[in-house]
């Protein structure tokens, strides 16, 4: 059954509220993902919270979350809109929110036979980029996202809010770039740089699986050496004034592109 | 020559200032561009502000600004970063803010055959969305946007800072759908649609010029009537667990397709 919490001082709703700090996130190995859109896509991929808040336990699916959280061992806990505002931070809070166990981000996690697809991110800064990365991810059949040397948190709530879910059904790894190519290395997989130095069309190569696109960070993209590792380095066409895309669209069009010229064959 | 302003109660501080909000924006018909890039890619295109604001006039791009600002009958005012933080409400403001007029909105104003490409977004609710849809029209050689229904506001600054400078060389408008139909029908024009409902790969039609792809809201997606409408209605494969692409993502995989039909011929 689940309990009722209405203080704000209750240690559980202390904790939740903290973990939208990095900091606190880090140190209790915890995220929050608010929305009961996205709590229904964890639970489908087999992933339930610790805890599950809610003020409003009518809706059918909010219904089948509280039950296969309680017989999973967590906590179902009824409380007040103030107190989910109080949580989340924000003016409308959504009617559900849950706190759950970070993944493992090492590397060795990441099996690369498992997709033919695989995006990689270089000091991503905006979550909001990095978790539409992760939704485009899911949308191309990618494997996960590999994040590389200092980028935004992907448990942060806004990276959560834009992946849509999909935090949950890609790996994420994180690791620096002089792990990270070792790593790449020791198997099979074209890397696949997106560069404004490069001269060749985006068009033009034919990938092959493993393919792992990598973008680079949102002001300054590669970084040279990055860039001289890479199989290939190519460039979607800039037709206008600007000379480049915002980082989660130029990872959209280049996995499209990918995926695209595999579905043809 | 730069004049100073120094005190936190001038007009012109508390005016610029103002425009964070969208009433102040709609009364004043002025709003706010932030950054050295953004205000040199609007000078690019033959738009200058009506005051420029900055600490630091020692950036070569920044002198020709000012001077061009001036030889334009605008003000160039010289000030410190915590007014501009004031101004901008930013924790590290740019160290040069400009106040810009309002574009003309109207359909009225939109010259279809002026480019092969527009982009048609409607009920977007997202500022970033809707300035990265911006900053990819420009990529792709679009025209412009056009607004359906209730979006977000493009003079806004989160949208003036993900269009990356891009809402001074596309084309805005903003209508009802009512409005639109019978200027879209006035004239030659595709209007491809983008649903999940589709049938059709985004790949198999061959699009036409002058093409106008449409994108729905970020939650909802296009009403069943709008749908009606499209002279085609196409989606994305979706390979992973999720049904839909951020809006800024579908507007960019789509708009790529349709240039690189073109490219190919």
């Amino acid at each position: 059954m689940p309990r009722q919490i209405t203080a704000f001082s209750n240690p559980l709703v202390k904790q939740a509220r903290s973990l939208r700090d990095k900091k606190n996130r880090r140190a209790e190995g915890l995220f929050l993902a608010e929305g009961l859109r996205i709590l229904t896509e964890a639970r489908a991929a087999g992933v339930l919270p610790e805890q599950l808040f809610f003020s409003d336990a009518s809706h059918p699916l909010l219904q089948a979350l509280i039950e296969e959280t309680e017989a999973a061992g967590g906590d179902a806990i009824e409380t007040s809109g103030d107190i989910l505002h109080k949580i989340s931070g924000k003016e409308n809070p959504q009617a559900a929110l849950g706190v759950y166990r970070a993944f493992d981000t090492s590397l060795a996690g990441i099996d690369r036979s498992a997709a033919p697809l695989w995006i990689v991110a270089q000091a991503l800064r905006d979550p909001g980029n990095l978790g539409t990365i992760l939704r485009t991810g899911d949308a191309v059949g990618a494997g996960g996202l590999i994040l590389i040397d200092d980028c935004a948190d992907p448990f942060s709530a806004e990276a959560v809010r834009a992946s849509m879910g999909a935090l949950f059904t890609q790996r994420i790894a994180a690791a620096r770039w002089e792990a990270f190519v070792p790593w790449l290395r020791s198997g099979p997989g074209q890397l696949i740089g997106t560069s404004l130095n490069a001269t060749e069309d985006y068009q033009a190569p034919r990938y092959r699986k493993p393919a792992f696109v990598l973008v680079g960070n949102e002001q300054a993209g590669l970084p040279e050496a990055y860039e001289r590792e890479c199989d290939m380095l190519v460039k979607m066409p800039m037709l206008g004034k600007a000379d480049s895309l915002n980082a989660a669209v130029a990872a959209a069009v280049m996995a499209y592109e990918v995926v695209n010229q595999w579905r043809r064959r």
